[in-house]
């Protein structure tokens, strides 16, 4: 596993050890946190500039399946500080940083591909750190809530051509905000602004948002996901409720964001 | 005209007044100043609540074609404090205010038309008023820009069943921003905070907005807009320019707004 930041790698880690499953993990500076795996964890640290050093690691345990999880803030190619046993790959580098973060992603995936590795996705490994299909956590949406969040995905769905829209809110029968490049919190935020400001009325049970990939989106190493920080989020906001793809997004522990989403009076619906 | 703020009304009323007309202007208190209007215009104010007021002085004058042109804040039906002959109207706009405000707006227009009025749209008066067919000012978009142009146009045009939409920002062959309930100068400000954090690069000369009714928008009373502040704004985000839908955004006065593009190095381009 090629762990960046967050939970979900953590996660990822305790489901395998669960099944009896040792991986060995690369923990990327800057963004992995090495003690959230625990003390017996296989575990070593790498800058992005290491790549060499991990392809050696890598071939000498003979690993063939790997895994990328978690954050990793778009890194500057003037940073990578490569090693010396790392130039030789820089040129593949080169070109992928040229475009968006989809474009940098597809050219990491294909890197270790002709590297002769094969790059899972995390939902393929543990599907249960996705949206199920039917609720998370006791509450379901209504009628009219349903309504409004098939009336996003179709929203989602008509947007994914132009390469946009993993999410957005509605509410009072009309969309009132849609992700672009600021990505799912500050959409929240937005919409909790809005409200605020007096801007935007949501009704108690009025507000959704929905999320899923983009059409063709690489679901090996660029998942949507949700956490408990979304569930505060949009709590704050006064939303009441998130619609999911089923297994098309990660949420990491089910049961424990089930709980969550309890305390907080919200539902949490994967759709199929 | 029944007026409201902004600059639009009183620029309205300078056309009609080059044509020799000098229109009766119902100036609705706390939006119009009726001192923009100048000392010659024949002008009252009315708040909200004198409707019946309002159509008293229409009929007296035997006024049957107006106009309504102008930014008012949505009003709340509590704070109207109707007079006396304005009471009887009031349930037809207590269903008015039970819904979004393209309901209001379709609201307020049924409500005229069935006291006998006509209500025109400001650009069927005076379509100097709208963004022409091609360039407002010396730039024109290069092939690249109108192709995000253009790519821009189909993603409002495919939002527009979903009735959302009127703007959205491009840049680096990507949709940066999409604009639902905050409204446009919100976009604008933060596709420009995205930029100042870092999050997002726009090379010279490649972001672009583009503006345009949606589907279905009564262009009577509810006409896409953009001023000198759209300018400076999109200037301070480091944008190109704007492409609109031609005739059917307001730029007001085409020949100040072009020299102020020129100024800030914009284009503001009206496709048709």
């Amino acid at each position: 596993m090629i762990a960046g930041g967050g939970d979900y790698p953590v996660q990822l880690a305790r489901i395998l050890a669960g099944r009896g499953e040792r991986p060995f993990i690369a923990a990327l500076d800057g963004a992995a946190d090495p003690e959230a795996f625990g003390g017996d964890a296989d575990i070593r640290r790498y800058r992005l500039g290491q790549l060499g050093s991990l392809l050696d690691e890598l071939r000498q345990r003979q690993i063939v399946d790997i895994v990328m999880l978690g954050a990793l803030p778009r890194p500057s190619f003037g940073a990578l500080r490569p090693e010396m046993s790392t130039l030789k790959y820089l040129p593949h580098f080169a070109k992928a940083f040229q475009g968006g973060d989809d474009h940098l992603l597809r050219g990491v995936v294909s890197f270790f591909e002709q590297q002769g590795f094969r790059v899972h996705g995390p939902a393929q490994i543990a599907p249960e750190l996705t949206a199920p299909s039917g609720p998370v956590g006791r509450r379901q949406p209504s009628a009219t809530q349903r309504e409004l969040l098939e009336h996003g995905f179709s929203l989602l769905k008509a947007l994914s051509p132009f390469d946009v829209g993993q999410a957005a809110i509605l509410a009072d029968h009309r969309v009132v905000a849609i992700e672009a490049a600021e990505g799912t919190d500050a959409m929240i935020q937005r919409v909790a602004d809005l409200v605020a400001g007096g801007r935007l009325k949501i009704g108690k049970g009025d507000g959704v948002l929905v999320k899923l990939p983009k059409t063709g989106q690489d679901l090996r190493v660029d998942m949507p996901a949700i956490g408990p920080d979304t569930l505060r989020n949009i709590a704050a906001a006064g939303l009441a409720g998130i619609g999911l793809r089923a297994g098309e997004v990660l949420v990491g522990d089910r049961a424990a964001l089930g709980r969550l989403a309890d305390q907080l009076g919200l539902f949490v619906e994967g759709v199929a």
